[in-house]
């Protein structure tokens, strides 16, 4: 394949294309900024590499390992962003990919990487999202998988990754550190951890603004609101919209908006207290499940990111994470907590004037809610009761 | 809209868009064949009756009551497909949907015949993923929605109803009769029930057809393999497909199979034993719940499809529907049983030599498999322990 990567702390380029973070200074990897990309044209059955193939480093599109990820559908919300009074607002349903979370499309980038580079195993750190997509991946390419979890795990969560038949290992020991472990035990092996903030995870979520540029015919909204937690899906999509703007594409970048929730909100803190770096944060709780990650390891440089462009970073509570999750429901959208902080966020930003009357916004909705059913218990959700005989009188009462 | 509905048992034709059944013999009503139709330009983010516009008697496309529905990956099943002999093998997947199962396809057509027809609410007689499709699009829609279900369903069946805020009334009585029932307390009353085989659902259901001609360039398989409930879904693929083929877009129409389980096949009972009429089926039970309908709305428009033509109809075990569900996840595809009877009667079919060695099949994967994840029990799902010391170790256990 033969791409330099370069280094998105100390912007040093490193040659290998193995590589997973900065050999100098650890700092999280990327590919190079690519400039003059064009979005070929529509074709049925495309694959999202296929697509854009101007942007990615690879030879072929290799249709045959995708399962149909990305392309999925930016809906409008029409009553939500009346009510907010927003010109106009729509959610990307992430919820729609293959394994219905966004983690699909880097996943797909990072498979065809291992292969181009030569591995023979894949693997990644994760409980939840990303596990289930790394196994189906691997399930497609043929190729052995490793999850590693952390030992806690109930048996409801490793259902939807073991159906796939990765290799599934439990883990005793400090959860935090096995992200670091992992790549320090893939130098000596043949394993491509295709993790969190992964250079081609990161390059393959770049697809999200792509896909939101095409579908507003190339204009751009004032805000797109991201929910973080590892930091590779907002440096993928904030990578995405400069790349479009830098091609000539589209005539601005939207403002983003890095999401927390108060639970778990290390990059906001960090942002708050001018804090340099992001520290960890301590007893991290959330029902936004998702994006609890406690110390995010491309968390500077979704720092880095909102301050250097001036853009917003904000964290919001359970009640208001639940709340939206409710009302996206209620426009038919049913997520899961950890995207519903982005409606949370936004709430509050147009409450505070920070978004304004009259702009446009689009939520990133990263998953299914049909990923976390034990939310129910924390919703007022009723039902009524009738016999068959008395059902047309139930009818009757509006 | 002015369309007229034809009987698909006494063949009468209905004046009256609204009609669900046919006032003289009860069957089940149909849209006029449409020849000639031709799908559109590929426009990024048109709905499925955009695409489709020639094949639907509908003014406009109505992108306001999409939620992104259709356009769903047809996924080579490459492993599984030279493993039977065939010469292609897809999967079409149906789990990537907004509301993750096909009835999605049939409740956006359904939505806007409601409207276009005056009604002020809509609703449905379902437990499962067509409840789920009814409120999601009832809430994008604004439309109050009314969702019957059984008395004894449990808890955290309501939950993924109750989130989009439709009014759900457990009915206590026969759930058998509540499907009839439905339709005759809606005479007088303004609710349009978009049931298992109404005929804007069934006619949404063609989309499927259409969709995976396109996706093979206008060829078309040996065998498409569709599993059947109240037979909605077979009846409006069947359709779909007949239709290409009259307006000169194919040049053949596939085979179907028509799939149900051994714990519950009513359809397939009547093939067997030659009898003009489908019965009801006594004590069903069987882990495709989702296909569990002993008394088929459309079984004997069905039976007379699968006669008439010449194609095919069987049932399978509840171990091979476990086998088959484990086999598509091993190539990425994670489906709720109910989709994995298709690949389970492809295996029974190929093993009897009615689907012939070179010959290429579809397969209609009709829901996600996060639908029913009790299913895990079921399955042998193995995973390894480890420290965080012995990680290489267990690494380097291939």
């Amino acid at each position: 394949m033969g791409v330099s990567l370069v280094c998105t702390g100390c912007g040093e380029q490193v040659d290998d294309e193995k590589a997973l973070r900065c050999p100098g200074c650890d700092g999280p990897l990327e590919l190079p900024e690519v400039v003059g990309g064009r979005p070929g044209p529509r074709v049925a059955g495309e694959t999202l590499i296929e697509r854009y193939k101007d942007f990615f480093p690879f030879a072929n599109g290799r249709a045959d390992l995708s399962l149909g990820e990305g392309f999925t559908p930016l809906v409008k919300l029409d009553g939500l962003g009346k009510r907010l009074g927003l010109s106009s607002l729509w959610g990307k349903n992430e919820g729609a990919n293959p394994t219905w979370s966004f983690k699909d499309r880097g996943t797909l980038a990072g498979v065809i990487h291992a292969l181009e580079s030569g591995y023979s195993r894949i693997g990644t750190v994760s409980t939840g999202n990303m596990a289930a997509s790394v196994a189906a991946y691997g399930a497609k390419a043929g190729l052995e998988t490793v999850i590693l979890v952390g030992r806690g795990l109930p048996r409801e969560k490793l259902g939807p990754i073991a159906m796939y038949g990765a290799r599934l290992i439990k883990v005793d020991g400090d959860y935090g550190r096995l992200y670091y472990e992992s790549l320090w035990l893939a130098k000596d092996r043949d394993i491509a951890f295709i993790n969190s903030d992964a250079p081609f995870r990161v390059a393959g979520s770049r697809t999200i603004a792509y896909e939101i540029c095409e579908q507003l015919n190339f204009t751009v909204p004032d805000w797109v609101l991201i929910p973080v937690s590892a930091g590779g899906n907002f440096r993928g999509i904030a990578r995405g919209f400069r790349e479009f703007f830098l091609s000539g594409l589209i005539d601005k970048v939207p403002r983003l908006m890095a999401v927390q929730a108060d639970g778990c909100s290390p990059v906001v803190r960090a942002f708050e207290e001018g804090s340099p770096k992001v520290g960890r944060f301590d007893s991290p709780h959330t029902v936004a499940h998702a994006i609890e990650n406690p110390f995010p390891p491309s968390g500077n440089e979704v720092l880095r990111l909102v301050r250097e462009n001036g853009w917003s970073c904000r964290a919001v509570s359970e009640d208001s994470i639940l709340e939206a999750q409710r009302e996206l429901a209620m426009e038919g959208l049913f997520v899961q907590p950890a995207s519903a902080v982005s409606l949370a966020a936004l709430k509050d930003a147009v409450r505070d004037g920070l978004v304004e009357s009259g702009q446009s916004a689009v939520l990133v909705l990263t998953g299914s809610g049909l990923k976390y059913t034990a939310v129910f218990g924390q919703h007022d959700l009723t039902w009524e009761e009738s016999t068959l005989v008395s059902l047309g009188d139930a009818l009757d009462r509006r």
